[in-house]
């Protein structure tokens, strides 16, 4: 239902690689158990298809994001692991019908599951671990309050709505000419930003929080988000082939606006299909040329760095504690990963 | 999601014609009403989608079962108004994405959203609607316990995930020769009447009810739901065409274990193709002579027949009623309708 950028999945170094401190790990392992478990509670065929898709698991940034937040507000993370697996399931299930929708054949370097088990497995599966992160939520550790977890429930639905529309966004903007700087930051922040507000909102809601801090936390999210995808968008254009996990004209090729061609587009004065054709009579480094001229890049990035300078802001409103200096981290890294 | 059957929502006589009292007509309208005020709250491209697909209104079959659980447990049908309608977005959401499997170009006589709007808007937009069947039950009648939420919004997610169960049972099925009788129950269990079971679940225990009552009208609703699937599956086989909504060799074309063939293909002790040969080289009349003489009608009447008498078995256990009545008639309905 997401349209997830790949490279967030590809199959590469380390996940999250120097994020991962002793607390991190102990939480990733905490919701690889409980992948595990619920796994293995679906009936066959289902657990054979779900289990392929979500075992080994990747790099559980959504459920990371719930663990932090709940522990940022001072609760003990675990009451938010099934919450957390939760989220995972829901995201898995949602590539497997992007994966539909944009014939994708690989995912995390192996073939996906609309790949190996055809398009009404693809779709039903991914409605049932969609479904699977409320079953999730309502599970929630004795020690969330009832108010609280239906809260979340409301947030969770409210962010997979949000996807889907950003979903019906990128497609009406995809081979048009017509995405401007707000139609593409709407298209975003539905899209992908939906998924990480949620995620912190989900994990400050079953910590018990205010609605200010839930909101607090929804922003920090949104914010990391939006950074993570403009880093996605910048990809193809300041990495090579093999770290960007997928061809680099691949967004080029489905007519997908990405920042800097819809600012490159518009510096130029030129359609965004002129960059297409630009491809298609050369190569993607003429591409890369166009765009880095224009300034295209350079502004691209000052935006990134702008919405990772809103995320670290809102943190600043927490208490002082490891929980937020690792949110700040990821902050950064949204900007530093080269993959 | 669901392979609900089509003739269930092919355009036709007066839906529910017969059961549609005052009352009845007044849950119709409540839940309409409803129906109209979540379009409204959707965000465009979205809430164009989703209101072709919703309005004017289906049979809200499984809304009226919602809203009837909770009265017969005495409680105010209206409290239950929201869980009702997320029912029917749910439900309409996951004809979307069976379209989307199926290649179904009609939907209640108009275009599907398949063809109207293409993959990727139908499988996003069932999504949004399914997702928020759960943000309905979220948003309950300040008069329902919290913990009768939570409880209404595991039994949602079962439901759905059971669904998708059978949906892949009969991806599974389909096409190949070996359905037996077990196998045939386990997929329309879950397939069917687990979206019945569902409705009557959730209404029971907004209504406050007990584990027992909860699965007594939970027991009510799959016994019902299997009887309608097998009606369904001999509608071919009794009814003219135009009564049926669709070819009636649309079945045995795709493949689809239907009670009568699997019924007909062990008594014949041929394999299930057989009819589907038996229908390529002469008329459907000649599959419906070979099964008629197999027996296998007469035995899918009165399999049909023993789930009518268990889903009324479980209403006696009720408070004499006129509530309970009008569960006794839907029962009874599922036999005697010829469409």
């Amino acid at each position: 239902m997401v349209s997830q950028p790949d490279s967030l999945d590809a199959a590469g170094p380390p996940p999250l690689a120097g994020l991962m401190d002793e607390v991190w790990q102990e939480y990733a392992e905490l919701v690889t158990q409980e992948l595990h478990s619920r796994c293995s509670a679906l009936a066959d065929p289902l657990d054979e298809i779900c289990g392929y898709a979500l075992l080994p698991p990747g790099k559980l940034l959504r459920p990371l994001l719930c663990l932090e937040s709940a522990n940022a507000l001072g609760a003990d993370p675990r009451i938010a692991v099934s919450a957390a697996a939760g989220l995972e399931l829901a995201h898995v299930g949602s590539l497997m019908q992007d994966d539909v929708i944009d014939s994708g054949l690989v995912r995390r370097g192996r073939p996906s599951v609309y790949a190996a088990f055809g398009v009404p497995a693809a779709i039903v599966s991914g409605d049932a671990l969609i479904s699977s992160l409320f079953d999730a939520l309502a599970r929630s550790d004795p020690a969330v309050a009832d108010r609280d977890v239906i809260r979340s429930v409301r947030h969770a639905a409210q962010a997979i709505c949000a996807m889907c529309h950003g979903q019906l966004l990128e497609d009406r903007l995809s081979g048009g000419d017509d995405c401007d700087l707000d139609a593409y930051q709407q298209m975003i922040r539905n899209k992908t930003a939906a998924a990480f507000r949620g995620s912190c909102e989900i994990g400050a809601t079953l910590a018990g929080a205010t609605a200010a801090e839930v909101a607090l936390l929804g922003d920090y999210g949104e914010q990391l988000g939006m950074a993570f995808q403009i880093r996605d968008d910048l990809l193809p254009f300041t990495e090579s082939e093999p770290d960007v996990g997928k061809p680099r004209a691949d967004d080029l090729a489905n007519g997908r606006p990405t920042l800097p061609l819809v600012l490159a587009a518009r510096a130029l004065r030129l359609p965004r299909s002129a960059f297409a054709d630009c491809y298609r009579n050369g190569t993607f480094d003429a591409v890369v040329a166009l765009v880095t001229d224009s300034g295209a890049l350079e502004r691209s990035w000052d935006m990134a760095r702008g919405h990772v300078a809103c995320a670290v802001q809102q943190l600043f409103s927490l208490p002082e504690s490891p929980s937020r200096d690792r949110l700040m981290s990821v902050a950064h890294y949204a900007m530093e990963r080269r993959v």
